[in-house]
């Protein structure tokens, strides 16, 4: 095992008032997650779910990522019994960051609430950037939240950006599930928004990035550069014209020039049968999405419980849940964890290259 | 069985340039089609087809739907031998329509194809206006050999609308398959048009042409109203106004103004989500999408052989096939006839009124 490898994973508490402390405390106590981890947020959320759930779980503060901690090794509390034998979930609160107030409603948008998520997401990538942590898995964050906590960033995606020196552009976001990849030119805008910044230079850069972050294992895997399918943004991509002009204005050309670079990059193809046809890979190895719903229907339609996002260009491995803080059903016992620990699978094959 | 039901369907032939003849042909031949039909169209391309595939079918040329024509009973022609023998495929080709050239070129743009699979469309609909066909069944048409023909209409939908006598916003398209049914407020024009063409009106008259077109289905199945669920137009359908204010100033109205009405209608939901909860009408009946493939990328993402295509809003049943015309394996045999199947098929159910 390498050292990266031995390196723990730093997990994201997410919006407290969502599902995220909720479907950590699932995560740690499911059998099937074996990896080193540390949860970054307020520890109290999560002590609260341990114990709604009656989870064998004991929450263990650290005060730093020093591999001499003795709570850094993560084990089994051997003070319980062994019947009882509670996991270990060392938590370590972002540098210097106030505790929630022990009000906090749950399942309401809160400013106190978006400002700790989006602390333990800047705390996250300082520690990978640094390279204390092997990689960074995030639980999920809630736009108006963080809007209330006077966070300028509308997401995950663009605030590790901007937290690595890089600009929007330099990063892309992929879901991913286990027969489809869509990675996305634009995120987190209006739509007509989305619309204007499909520019030739955008889509060049995300078929670039989608191209790099999967070459390695479509050479392992079938010998060849990944298949990369470029969807249209309008209907039938524009039929020749007659729907839109930005297929031939913008995304042709990009089709081309990243040909012209020796990426298999293809299109554009209309979006409603595109990711049909990238199905178990059967076609394509990743379908770069115009815009948001565009790339996501598709990946979420048979489930979210297995989707992860990643977020492709960035200097360390990121991966996330593809659900947001389901505040509809926060606090009830009912959240699925599936998502989170397939994004903490996803992280570690991405460290290993695969 | 009523007069309705004894009526022939109309089933058009498409684009003669690409696989509506093929399709058509292989219906015939298809024994789980043992339904009456007659075949709007030239007579040429579908005798090309039958003899390229070696079918047993024999094209009868009707001069009208006289039920007294002797080929009009669609009989097998007992001429043949038993062994042989061959089922009768009748044909009508459009009132007055000149034939096609011979050397029409497959899989290419061609006026003349273009003009005649608006011919075929148009008698199609005025048979079933008159009442002389009990439904029309279409195969794909390619809408810039519409447009080369002078044709002003993008597709069938809209062409149907005008012949009604119906203007556009009275009719919707739907698209179906086994488990998940889109009704479109928005079809064949350009992103950013369709993104203005979101209003609170067209919103509303489209969720009212859902719930008329399933409420007699829905309140024979579970004896309730049909559960139409409205997705956003922009990501997470504008995240409470910061991606975006569509959802807000028209789509929400629309759905309060729905639900006035007595129709069980709710939403706007996150489109990246919405299909999913709509799969196998587990939480809805259908979706209301904003724009073509937002609700088409769902319905097609598991395969577009069984997918059928259904104009809600005109006076007569109308369905079609949801692919297009293929015009890359036409000719060569390979195409799938499903989706026609699936088309007759639903015309059938929903005459039933089921």
């Amino acid at each position: 095992m390498s050292t990266e490898a031995r390196k723990p994973l730093a997990i994201t508490l997410g919006d407290p008032c969502g599902i995220g402390p909720e479907i950590v405390a699932k995560l740690f106590a499911d059998a099937a997650f074996d990896d080193h981890a540390v949860v970054l947020g307020d520890p109290a959320p999560l002590q609260r779910e341990i114990l709604r759930l009656g989870l064998p779980l004991r929450v263990a503060l650290l005060d730093s990522l020093d591999p001499n901690d003795p709570m850094a090794d993560f084990a089994v509390d051997a003070s319980d019994a062994p019947e009882r034998a509670a996991r270990i979930v060392p938590v370590l609160t972002p540098d210097g960051h106030p505790p929630l107030p022990p009000d906090l409603p749950i399942g309401r948008v809160h400013a106190a609430a978006g400002a700790m998520a989006a602390a333990a997401v800047r705390e996250g990538a300082r520690l990978a950037l640094r390279g204390e942590v092997a990689a960074l898995v995030t639980a999920p964050l809630h736009k108006e939240a963080l809007a209330a906590a006077g966070v300028r960033h509308p997401g995950h995606t663009e605030m590790l950006a901007d937290l690595a020196g890089l600009a929007p552009g330099d990063v892309a976001m992929m879901l991913a599930n286990d027969e489809l990849r869509s990675v996305l030119v634009t995120i987190h805008v209006p739509l007509a928004q989305a619309i204007r910044a499909v520019t030739r230079d955008a889509v060049l850069r995300t078929i670039r990035l989608a191209h790099r972050a999967l070459e390695a294992g479509c050479r392992a895997e079938r010998g060849a550069a990944p298949r990369i399918a470029v969807a249209g943004l309008n209907p039938h991509a524009g039929e020749g014209g007659l729907f839109g002009d930005e297929e031939s204005r913008e995304i042709a050309p990009a089709v081309a020039a990243a040909r012209a670079e020796g990426i298999d990059a293809s299109g554009p193809w209309p979006g409603d049968t595109v990711f049909a046809r990238a199905r178990h890979f059967r076609e394509f190895d990743a379908v770069v999405a115009m815009y948001h719903d565009q790339g996501l229907i598709p990946v979420k339609y048979l489930g979210f419980e297995t989707g992860v996002n990643v977020t492709l260009g960035l200097p360390f491995v990121r991966t996330s849940v593809d659900h947001g803080t389901a505040f509809d059903i926060a606090g009830r016992g009912v959240a699925d964890h599936r998502s989170l620990l397939a994004a903490a699978r996803m992280a570690r094959r991405l460290l290993a290259g695969g």
